[in-house]
């Protein structure tokens, strides 16, 4: 591994593509002749702007402390573009840190080691829709909610819906999901090919556009959720879904957590198909209703979405309206009406948001774990009574029919013993997942936040794996080091 | 690559277990200590028999010659016998060809090298079954039908149907799939976590027993679909499905291959979730009135399965009714009840069986490719003029709904030309499958038979990337050496 610059000072004299960098104080300095290589290649966009890559080195969306900051952004405007800078990285032994629309929360896009940003924000054209296959060829700057705006007037949508601002790109990195999960699957079961930018420039064409093959090794589902750290991606064949005919939004309560989970469990096994179960706690409800001046049931809360044709989606609706009665559950309600469902989802939608507005010179730790079903109510019963004896405010969402659960812990990062205390019941919540054959991650990744659980969950030996996987894809270990793997692994 | 016996003949004196075992007439013999290190493990199950060795050796379902058979043949009965048979064999660098239900048709399982087999057959319990969580664990030996028998009483069901005889463990190595991939996807998508027993002897757990994760690259998906050249697989955790309330199947006629291929196009992009689309050619129609002495009209006909509640499973029938009238259909019939469902389901069911009660003396080579929807009218047409003028009897069975093509090619394996002409015709498919954007694949695998397409399909660079990966976990190449990776393949 490259020892590289740990405080990096560029003075950029000139601006954006400027040959004046000088780098400062560095403990190995970054290779001048790189620089004006890379700006051959780049042109007019790249950057050594102060500024601009502290903006690209400070995570926006996590409580992660960044220790550095990268040398230099790129931002390539093609595949051809980013073969050659990983290339010339690759040769003068420089990291490298792809960074798309930077909403992860794990650390994803830190650069401990500094080295060159790859922002793929000007790579996000649509390359090709197939209506009739489903599917569509996208550049990897795209955002989520710009596809799917793209996509509206065809009668499609891609069906997974982490925080806005999230980039497919970065999805595919993370193997992201979100609260459609339980219906449609994650980022693995939703994406059917990639290309991908190795380590030493090669571009490589993980699989064709066919639905299914059983061609070869799946270098599709290696790259989704390897954060970065095995290739970069440059061009990913999303699978499409028919916007549903019909929906139904239902709302209901219930007397403890453990309840609504047992509802969660006997939904999915009744064979309802829904396309979401949220799961919300008693405070998470008050913060919604502190913030929106709402007047909801403060009491543990579960949230569906039904959807098919109209008949269909009603006769869900009755069955889980019966499942929910036979477990203590009331206040049923659901709506139908565009505005009425658009009124109940807020309440899911803006939890997070809520939190902020309940306390807002808090910061938030997010955990995020994932449990067999059946152990989600134990899950969240032990999490809840260490969470409610915190000095911290806590409020627990879960994507319920996944067993996947987030507590957010408010608390104010300039405080060492807030810090510590929210690192020690996120900690909490690992270990008890893990305790209950669950993960350290449901669905943000492992980035720097989570590496130090992979052992425990997966064991010595399949990070032994891993790590020899990256040695020979990336023997000068360019790829976004520091992540993913932890650093005590070796084979 | 270690250079083992072409011609190995054991000279067995003693049945299974003797320590009497000569190797004749090899390049290089079977290493005498490997043997009795093999006995003290595997105790009585162990055996160089030349029968059991032949039987082993020679493909069962398909039309690949063996060039060699195994030297030896252990029946381990737990994951720490795999884990030091493996080990052993590769301190002595002798190659180990894992055998499942040997139903796969690509040549998996032969031993071109010779070496060790291992037969999973004695490893079929079912570890554990999770109601609630609707998942089950289970040894790699125990068969999909075996399996499904035993989660009957508990309304469960495991939805992938392969050839009869298959076993789990194969169905996870080859990624294989079926006709009810179109709703419930591959292997790829209903496996929740392995174990794997890696070239030296390491046991690898590849994800928890959470529905979701993000942590770590996906080894799961790596192993699945490796075909046993990356590791064997112990242990599987399997997702299941409720056993629907109802179901309605469905059959219908049409004039052409394209309006039915156009059907499955419409029913796709409905969103209808059908269960199974099934597509078979008027050849194939043919030889089930002449096998099951039925008066079937003898053109394209597409048969469905929809499944839920009563309700919707009615709403879905009609719809696509209504589909197929739109597209030139006719005589829509379908069936509720249970006799005359199975009845119906026969047609295509026995199709295979039906080609060969046509043709009695023959063999069938099954070509297996897999394109986008939107191009399988085409494939289909394109490939239809070229088998209509050979002078081989050729008939087509699509999985229609995933754009997968079967081709059943009757031929006489004792004549050279209908040898030839059967691969000219295998051959023509892909290549029409490849020009497409499809996939020399869908479900079979690589084996032996398909290594020769991969390049095309997938570019070099993919190939290395994977002969990278397979270098890093077996650098000794034993793990079932001459499978999948292209010969020429180097980095």
């Amino acid at each position: 591994m490259p020892c590289l610059a740990m405080d990096v000072r560029g003075v950029n004299v000139g601006g954006k593509g400027s040959t004046q960098y000088v780098v400062k104080g560095s403990q190995k300095e970054f290779p001048r002749e790189l620089l004006e290589e890379l700006k051959i290649i780049c042109q007019d966009n790249i950057s050594v702007d102060y500024d601009e890559r502290y903006i690209h080195g400070k995570p926006q969306n996590s409580f992660h402390k960044a220790v550095n900051i990268p040398d230099v952004i790129v931002y390539p405007r093609s595949e051809e573009e980013v073969s050659k800078v990983v290339n010339l990285c690759n040769i003068h032994k420089v990291p490298i840190v792809p960074y798309g629309g930077a909403t992860s929360i794990e650390g994803h896009t830190l650069s401990p080691h500094g080295g060159v940003c790859i922002d793929m924000s000007l790579m996000k054209t649509v390359k090709a829709l197939h209506v009739d296959d489903m599917d569509v060829v996208v550049e990897p700057g795209i955002g989520w909610m710009e596809l799917n705006e793209y996509l509206e007037p065809y009668g499609l949508f891609f069906p997974l819906d982490p925080g806005p601002g999230a980039s497919i790109g970065g999805m595919c990195a993370t193997r992201c999901s979100g609260s459609l999960a339980v219906r449609y699957g994650t980022m693995r079961d939703n994406v059917i090919s990639l290309k991908v930018v190795l380590a030493n420039g090669d571009i490589v064409k993980t699989a064709s556009r066919a639905r299914k093959s059983a061609a070869g090794y799946d270098l599709t589902r290696l790259m989704i959720g390897s954060e970065g750290t095995l290739g970069l991606i440059t061009e990913v064949t999303l699978r499409l879904q028919k916007i549903p005919q019909h929906s139904v939004v239902a709302m209901c309560n219930f007397p403890s957590v453990k309840d609504a989970a047992d509802v969660a469990i006997a939904t999915m096994r009744s064979g309802v198909q829904v396309s979401r179960v949220e799961l919300l706690d008693e405070v998470q409800v008050k913060a919604i209703n502190i913030a929106n001046g709402k007047n909801l049931p403060e009491s543990p809360t579960l949230m569906f979405e039904f959807i098919g044709t109209e008949a269909y989606a009603r006769e869900q609706t009755q069955i889980v309206r019966k499942i929910v009665s036979e477990h203590n559950g009331s206040d049923f309600v659901f709506a139908e009406e565009p505005e009425a469902k658009k009124e109940l989802w807020k309440v899911r939608k803006e939890a997070l948001w809520a939190c902020f507005a309940m306390e807002p010179n808090l910061e938030a730790m997010i955990s995020d774990v994932c449990v067999p079903l059946s152990h989600l109510g134990d899950l969240i019963s032990r999490s809840k009574k260490e969470l409610d004896a915190s000095p911290l405010v806590c409020t627990v969402i879960a994507h319920a029919g996944d067993g996947n659960f987030h507590t957010v812990i408010l608390f104010d990062p300039s405080q060492e013993e807030h810090r510590r205390e929210a690192e020690r019941l996120n900690q909490f919540m690992v270990h008890a997942a893990l305790s209950l054959e669950g993960t350290c991650t449901g669905e943000h990744g492992v980035g720097t936040g989570k590496m130090k659980y992979l052992e425990e969950e997966l064991g010595v030996e399949a990070l032994r794996t891993m790590k020899k996987i990256k040695s020979v894809l990336d023997p000068n270990n360019i790829m976004n080091p520091g992540k993913l793997i932890p650093p005590h692994v070796c084979f």
